[in-house]
């Protein structure tokens, strides 16, 4: 990105919100668009927006890691591709778990991370960049302020490994290795289709319960569920509560730190863990007296039990 | 750093030479002062650099790992303290292993790594910043182009860790927080004396063979050895017939990459692993046809059996 470069920054949640900041330090222009009601974007919509302005590039976010909510990556896509706008997608939290397509959708680069979808240990930034980007990069004639993330210099590095750039964090690209070869395994289709099960299962559990999703319908992520916090329950009791269980949820992020909390389904879970988190869920629901409305273990049994997934 | 700040960059080897690159890209105005004769730098010429120019900060490598060069840096921060410019000081190679001392030596940034002096590895960038420059953070009303390494926003997270500002690498904080455990049961003394008297019987060793070490008497460091390669020693070779004996040596880094190889000797290394390193050196040395002078053994053992080293 040049200085002056608009760029239209769609804003799903707390990560997304961080585009606006990121296009300022690198003196571009960012033209944002937020949406905090539980709904993602969309092809049709977004090509309106290209249509009105003169946009370099488009930056959002595959799963909004905040509030559980999903965008059309593959339509607006199509949309970059036709009005040559560039893409830059965060797929942080859908990467590994959910289809990413960067060549056919039209993504120019695309960030996602070892830790969520990949299912190995933080600490590697993983980047794609489609070919044209590369040879943009060959010929850019300027530098970009920041030496280690200039993408120009590691491509000396992706095409010759012998040459130097930084230090790795060897340990970290080991594990990474080792997951791709876990995840290549299981299959891409099955382990989309287990996150898919899995994620359906616990939200039918939280439908059961009677508290709310935070993602609209046709725009829930299948790696994590944000859930609207009723008044009358601590979340910071639930937490502890359920951690007192054996199960880890995460408190709120960004402007719904106190409203929600989430559940992280991503990487290596199965159906057991599946239930052990939403039967902890609802004991301790019951516990914290904010009794479910169905059995929420049921309704998540039902979903597993409909599905192949072993 | 504002756009437009003078910078006396101090280059005694590849890594230090980036600070003009670095500079640059953050729009400042670098002065650079190269020295790649195996000297490094002293408090005087540098009162003399620093008195002829208005400098907002010097740059400065302790240890130049490309070339195994040290410079004195609590002589130079003498100079800093005195005349009021900012100390850069990157102590990849020297923290954990050579002592280092930011609040007294007048260091205002002081960058280090996981994987050297400390001992863990790689992927963690260590920072230790004086208080003086914690408040010029806190009043600063510009932002800096890259968001991650905003020092100002990691603040508000090393203050209180319940804040967030990007996921960390957490098995890698882990690996630090035991080494730097070991570290103080060793104590710090005992581990500077260690790579003291390591180095020394390398050096020892070295000179024993006839081979020449880059670094000038008095500047070098106690964490790697850079050596002058003898035109008729095939240094690839060198490497992986040393390799076939249990030992890694590295290769020469930047200008001096085929003219130099380099043994590095710091974190949790022996007086075993060091008579390993030199008999096996030695060895391979012979096969190649390129005999030692002297016993490099007997020259290493001396310096060993002369400390109280265990």
């Amino acid at each position: 990105m040049k200085p002056g470069d608009r760029v239209l920054c769609l804003v799903s949640g707390f990560f997304s919100s961080r585009f606006k900041d990121m296009v300022l330090r690198a003196k571009g222009v960012p033209k944002v668009v937020e949406r905090l009601d539980g709904r993602g974007f969309m092809g049709k919509e977004v090509e309106k927006l290209v249509k009105r302005d003169n946009f370099k590039a488009i930056a959002i976010a595959h799963v909004e890691t905040s509030t559980g909510v999903a965008s059309y990556i593959d339509e607006i896509g199509e949309v970059a591709l036709k009005h040559g706008v560039k893409l830059l997608v965060d797929a942080v939290a859908s990467l590994g778990a959910m289809d990413v397509r960067v060549d056919k959708w039209g993504i120019t680069i695309c960030g996602s991370c070892s830790q969520k979808g990949i299912g190995a240990p933080p600490g590697c930034t993983l980047i794609a960049v489609n070919k044209q980007f590369v040879e943009e990069l060959e010929k850019r004639d300027h530098d970009v302020p920041t030496f280690y993330g200039d993408l120009k210099m590691w491509l000396n590095v992706v095409r010759d490994p012998e040459n130097y750039h930084s230090t790795q964090p060897t340990s970290l690209v080991y594990a990474v290795d080792e997951a791709l070869n876990m995840i290549f395994e299981e299959g891409l289709e099955n382990r989309f289709k287990r996150h898919e099960v899995i994620a359906e299962a616990i939200r039918a559990a939280i439908r059961a319960s009677g508290l709310r999703i935070f993602a609209k319908k046709g725009f829930e992520a299948n790696t994590v569920t944000t859930v609207h916090k009723p008044d009358n329950l601590d979340s910071v009791k639930l937490r502890s509560e359920i951690e007192c269980l054996g199960v880890v949820i995460a408190r709120g992020s960004g402007p719904f730190r106190y409203t929600t909390f989430r559940i992280g389904h991503m990487g290596w879970i199965t159906p057991s863990d599946t239930l052990a988190l939403v039967s902890s869920l609802q004991l301790t629901l019951r516990r914290m007296g904010c009794n479910p409305k169905r059995d929420m273990v049921k309704a998540a049994l039902e979903v597993l039990a409909s599905s192949t997934l072993r």
